[in-house]
This record gives C-alpha cells, structure tokens and sequence, in this order.
C-alpha cells in the first residue's frame, strides 16, 4: 500500500514521499523497511528505522522519514494494521468432518472447520468461521462475520450477535451456579433454564464463562470487549463499550452499564451495580448490592480511588503515628513525676 | 401440570384452582399465565401474573391468584422446577464418531455423543450422558445418571460417583503442580502418580481443574457444588455439601470438611484446614497450615468477619485518629509555653 | 529395580539389603512392602512400612529397614520416580481420525491421537505425543518429546521447544487483550499479529491461557513451570526456571526475570519487571511499571514481606492505639479542669 493511500486513508496530513511502498505495521523499537509505525505522544523522539511514523497533528520535530500527521496516532495505526493485516480469510467450505444438522439454517461464506457439530435449528450467520472442535448446541443463533474459535461452546437457546469474536474454549450458557440448601440432605439445584445474548462487535476471551440465566437472560451489549478467564454468572447483565480485563469474575445478577472500564482479577458480589462511566482498578472487590458510581475505584471493599490513596497513606503512616503517641505519654508521664 | 397435583408434590396447602394447568416455572417479574413463581419471604408483595404463587406458610397477604403454601418457598420452586424442567432428555446412542475402546464397560441407556473418546477398561453407568467431545482416559469409573458436558477431559484412573455433572471443559486428574529444586539444575517434577475421586450428587464447573493427587489421592465428597474456574490442586480433601464459589484457589493437600461455604477468588495455602461449617467470603486469602474453625470468616489472612469489620472501621477513622493525635501535641505545646 | 541399583543411581550410601526390590514410590504415610519412600529433614522420624526410605546424609536414627542416604531425599525421592513411574508410553501412531497437512513436517517415534488437527507447514520434533482432540495452527513449530495434552489449542505460527508439556486445555497464541477508543464509536482492536515462543523442559497448566505478542513476541523461557488457569498476557517475557502457581495473572509487557517464585492469584499490572530472583507471596497485586527488585515480597500493592508484616502488626495495633489517644485525652481534659 503506498504512503499517499495510507494518509488518505487515514485522513491524515502527509509530509514524505507518498509513493513508499508499506507492506507491514511493526513496533516503534523493531520497525524497519517498508513497515509502519506511530508514535503516541507529541514529545516522543527516539530513533526508528521504519519507513512511516503516524504521529500526533502537533508533532513538530526534525525527522528524515515520511510522517502522517492525525489526531490520534494510536487509534490510526490500529486502523491500517486491519487494513494491512486482515484477520485471516479462511475457504468457504464445511469440512466433511463436520456434524451439521440438517434442519440448521447455513448463510453464504461459511467456513465450518474439522470436528465442528451444530445442533438443530441452529442459525449461523453469512461468512461467520466456525473453526475446529466448535460445539454449537441447538436452537443457538450466531450473526455473521463472527470467528469462533477452536472449541468453544455454545449451549442451547443462546445468541450471539455480528461481528463478534469468541476465542478458543470460552463456554456460553452453561449452567448457572444456584442452590436452594435442603437442610441434611444438602442441596437442591435452583433451576438454571435461562439463556445468554450476546451483542454485536463483543470479544470474548479465552476460556470465558459466560452463564446462562437462572430464569431469565445473561445480556452483554454491544462493543464489549471481554479478557481471558472471566466468570461471568447467570442474569448479569452487561452494558454496551465496556472493558474486562481478564480473570474477573462478576456473580448473579450484578449490572454493569455502559462505557465501564473493569481491571482483572476483580469479584463482584451479587445484584451489584456500577454505574456507566465507572472505572475499577484491578483485584478491587465490589460487595453484593453495592452501587458503584462514575469514578475510579479501586481495593477491597472497593471506595474511590482518591480515598483509597489517602487511606494507605494513613495505614503506611501508622508507625510514625504509633511513635508520636508513645511521645506524648512520655511527656505527659515526666510532667506528672 | 395441575395446581393440585403440584400442591400435593410440594406437601403444601394449596388456596385457589386445583385445577388450572401450570406448564413453567418463571421469576416473580416476568411470570405470566400458565406459569408458577414463588415469594421468598412472607412480607414480599409486589405483583405478579404468575398463575401460582408458592410462599411462606405465614404468608396470609390477601392476592387474586392461587398460592401454595409451603415451609421454604424456594427450595418448593426449585423442586417443582425440575419436574416442569427435566434435564434435556437425550436418546440412547453410541454416536458413530464415538471411539470406544473394546473393553470399556457401557451401561445400559448411555448416550455418547460426538467425536467421544472412551479409553481402556473405563466403566460408564447406566443412563450416563457423555456429550461431544468429552474425552474419558483409561481405567475411568463413572457412576450412572451422570452429565459429562462437552469438551471435558477425565484422565486415566479417575472415579466420579452418581448423579455427578462435570460442565463443559472441566479437567479432571491433570498432573499437580510439584517440583524439587535442583540448584542451577533447575525444577525436577515431583510425581504425580495419585488419582482424583469425585463422589455422587457433586457437580464441577465449566474449566475448573481438578488435578490427580501427587502419590494419594484429590477427593471431593458427596453433594459438593463447585462453580466455573475453580483450581483444585493435588492432594486437596474436599467433603460432603460443600460449596465453592467460582475462580477460587486450593492449594496442595488442603482439607476443607463438610458443609463448608466458600465464596469466589477466594486462596487457599497448602495444607490449610476448614473446619465444618465455616464460612468464607470471597477473596479471602488463606495461609499455609491455617486452621479455619467454624464460622463466618473473611479478608486476608483470614480473620473472623466481626474481626474484619472492626479493624476496617479502626483503618477507616485513621484520618480522625491522627487529626486526635495533632490536636494532642498541639495542646502540649501550648501549655509548654 | 533392586535397591542396589536404586542407591547407584541415586549416588547415595546404601545401608541395609541391596537385593530387596522396589516396584513403586509411595507417600511416608501409605508406603508398604516394595515401596520406597522419603524423609525430607533427618529429625522427621514416623512409622512408615516402606522397603526403603531415602533420607539426608545426617540422617542417623535407628531404623529397622534398609536406608539410601543423599543430600537432597526429596530430589533423589523425584528422580527415582520417574524411573519407577516413567510417564505413559504412547505407541508409535497417528490415528486415522487425525486430520494431518499434508506440507506438515512430522518427526519420528509420534502419537497423534484421535481428533488431533495439525495445520500446513507445521513441524513436530521425534518422539512428541499430541494427544486426543488437539488442535495445532499452521506454521507451528513443536520441538521433541514434548506431551501436547487433549484439546490443547496452538495457534498459527507459534513455537514450542524440547521436552515440554502442555496440559489440557492450554491455549497457545490466542489474541492479546489490547484496543483503542475511538470515542462514541467504541473500541477499535489494535493489532494482534505477533507470536508465543515457549521454550524447553517448559510445562503450562491446564487451561492457562498465553496470548501472542500484539506486534512482537510473548516468551516464555527454558525450565519454567506454570500451573493451571493463569493468564499471560500479549508481549510479557518470562525468564528460565521461573515457578508461577495457579490463577495468576500478568498484563501487557511485563517482564519476570529468571529463577523468579511467583504465588498463586498475584496480579501484575501492564510493565511491570520482576527482577531475577524474587519471590511474591500468593495474591499479592504488582502495580504497572513497578520493579521488584529480589527478596520475598507481599500483599497489594506489592511490599518487602518484612514491612508487610510490621505493617499488619500496625493495623491489628490499631485499637489499642485509639484507646491510648483516648485515655491522653481524658488525662489531659481532668488536667485542665
């Protein structure tokens, strides 16, 4: 792709030789010949040997190489690598190994990979990957230009929406974790006949638990980006643009609306709810029924983050403190003597 | 099903029509017609437009639908749940992708689903479902009325019990995780030769581990309920009705007795002990050798939750407590001069 | 094996009969006849009903069977297990339901198992097992006598070394967790496009999950061990002989060095370095970019073990404290009236 097409792809302002020929995005530190780079911030001024820099509009220093100015250099270079690196494009085909239901309804450029089963009246949108050892139960409904990745899971009566990208071993809709204790007979399972819907443009990460609901629907919206590892259990119910990072886990019922950004290793209680707009830092833990509001939160039980800064600075004081008061009686015990 | 039947099911006192037709169960907000539902407690009285209505044999609110009146309301919902539910009855079948060794031992109305493996001398008990993709090692011993999920993995000299569900990717009888350092050498790998034993009525989440013992044996006793991503590593002694919250950790040779609840991301020490009873909140940490006795347990290390509560109150009027402390030396120094 | 060979082997000091034979390794506890067995310190002196017992050079209690005195027992205990135990002995296959490229390189001396897909110009070294229902991307690159365990998922163009086991469920290669904001319009996926390099004698736990580089590569070196369930993030570089207990989580780039023992459920923020040598107790939090610099640390976020501890001594101090201040301030008030 030349230069010239790459600006104006990006809608960027070019200064260089627009007829570079760029064949591959790279890093900044590894980049070499006919590959692209960016530089995030204005001030950053270290040495590359790629052919292109994205950079910020305001960038003003002296470089011997080609530059496309934006106003967002990292949002820019993530555009072009889809464009110079397409996800890969896998033959339109359903390998004859392949179990596919006869009364489940195929779309057109389907790639249907080796070991894959689909159950009955399973619907699978036009160009959707389905790749190898993918189990789809029955009655299961997934958009088109999806990837599902080597043996995920889908259980029945689930729906997953376009666009959507599940990887390798995530599990949807599998039981909800509900138990009504019957006295010395231990426990009875609460039903978990509920189901999961899932937007478009969502990324599930590896090994992702998404449950189903007890009753009623585990929801995540659309855009909503989900880490490895993650439990998410029966009727949580997850807003659009939201962020997780990987091995948190969010219990029954809790709502995390809109624009959320999630550390990993967080827990969530049960029927939490966090408002749109919030950010919680890692391995902070949310109690059950607690509202988080927009803000940073952070630690366990979660407050916001400035409280918490202040908090520890307090605890880390507590030497000091404890010595100031032994002062004091000191004092006190030689003016009384 | 009729009210009166369900009535007579759940030895409740039924006020209203024996005889109109109950064909869910459904949550108290979105049941409609033709659909039963239940009020935990006596004094909850929103509306619904369920058909039925289980609640508290105190419950006496005046309502317009049929109720049932019973001693726990829930644990009558999720008993009638699974008559109006039954778990997906699949056919009797060895699929032909299925691969069977020669001297595995089938009981009799086993449904082996897709792309199966059954390895040597493995025994499956009768009415067994083990869905596609499920792989059984050698000299495996399943009980009857068991639910293999897809994509789980049971290696060699494994047994599960009765009753048992191992949801969708679990793995049972990987090799624990032990080594002895050998100097600049680096790690030798401790054996791990042990087995795993799952008893009846237990059910294992989606990708929880648990692995083999080193030499003897990981057990889980009878009725324990464990959630999705939970780590149980060699040696662990899990009893009877236990439940464990998903993302939990248990290292090498823990003991954790019956009926013990233990909430999620919860870590546990090697060769801790819980003793009956005890409950633990989610994140706690547990160290090494730890003994938890009974009761209700929380943070890290581990204390008793009034413990807990009372020094998180002490942590959160530090500010006050310094400001104390000031005001003190500021005083003295005042009459000082 | 005789116990004369056993002691050859072992380069320990025989006491007793050479002649006895030992068929298996066993715990202290449960050994009996034909069992050898360990004590690890020389003061430990229980009953065990073993036919030999390993024990430290010191070791001079009476006992009244035969003894191999070494240096390390429970090291000689490790590496005579695996001579008694060797680990299972696949035969020479591929089998017919083993979709093999046909442009892949394949060793000598292999097992693939059934439902194994191996894609086009992947290479596997001599004498590797890759078990039932693995799935190996294109252009992998798996060194000799490595265990791929079941439904271990490599992606394209990963690289694995020599002896390395892969538990059930791994996932090699799956995309990194990295976007852009692109304001309302939501997260644009950056660039996912680089590769995992495992190296040799390395072992990864069931279901933990290694992300590929997003431009570069995500390493991990020769001699480490990971357990079960933890989440290596894009681009972070793990040195040789490095020890990371279950539910760990580490971010983006963050670098540990060699001979590192990590905890269980730590979590390590995005560029963080661990120096070569540290040790992080078990659910301690790294903040991003922190350097942990050798010693024993703990707790979040991450401190010197020692302050730690003094730390938590302040905060269990705490109520007594207050009621220090307490009791000045009513000295002081009594003072003045």
């Amino acid at each position: 792709m030349k230069l010239a097409e790459i600006a104006e792809f990006l809608q960027g302002k070019l200064d260089g030789d627009g007829n570079s020929e760029i064949l591959r995005v790279a890093s900044f530190e590894k980049a070499s010949e006919n590959e692209i780079t960016f530089l995030e911030k204005a001030d950053n001024s270290n040495q590359t040997n790629a052919s292109c820099l994205i950079v910020h509009e305001n960038f003003d220093a002296k470089i011997s190489i080609p530059i496309i100015k934006v106003k967002n250099p990292k949002l820019a270079f993530a555009k072009i690598a889809v464009v110079l690196h397409p996800p890969k494009k896998r033959e339109t085909i359903t390998h004859k190994t392949a179990i596919v239901s006869a009364s489940a309804k195929l779309g057109k450029g389907l790639f249907i990979g080796a070991y894959v089963t689909i159950g009955e009246n399973s619907e699978i949108g036009d160009r959707t990957q389905v790749r190898a050892g993918a189990k789809i139960g029955d009655n299961v409904k997934i958009g088109a230009n999806c990837t599902i990745h080597p043996n995920v899971f889908i259980e029945d009566n689930c729906t997953i929406g376009n666009n959507t990208i599940l990887h390798c071993g995530a599990v949807i809709g599998a039981d909800g974790f509900g138990y009504v204790r019957d006295g010395a007979n231990g426990y009875v399972k609460f039903p978990q006949i509920g189901t999961v819907t899932i937007g478009d443009d969502v990324e599930i990460g590896a090994h992702t638990c998404v449950d189903r609901g007890a009753l009623g629907e585990t929801r995540i919206g659309n855009g909503t980006k989900i880490d490895n590892l993650v439990q998410i259990a029966h009727n949580v119910q997850i807003g659009k643009r939201v962020v997780i990072a990987s091995q948190t886990g969010i219990s029954g019922s809790t709502v995390i609306e809109d624009d959320c950004v999630i550390g990993g290793q967080v827990g969530f209680g049960d029927h939490a709810t966090v408002k749109s707009g919030a950010v919680i830092g890692s391995q902070a833990g949310v109690l059950p029924g607690k509202i988080v509001r927009e803000g940073v939160w952070w630690g366990t039980p979660v407050q916001p983050l400035d409280e918490y800064k202040r908090q520890n600075a307090h605890v880390k004081g507590l030497a000091r403190l404890k010595e100031e008061v032994k002062e004091i009686k000191k004092r006190l015990k030689e003016k009384s003597e």
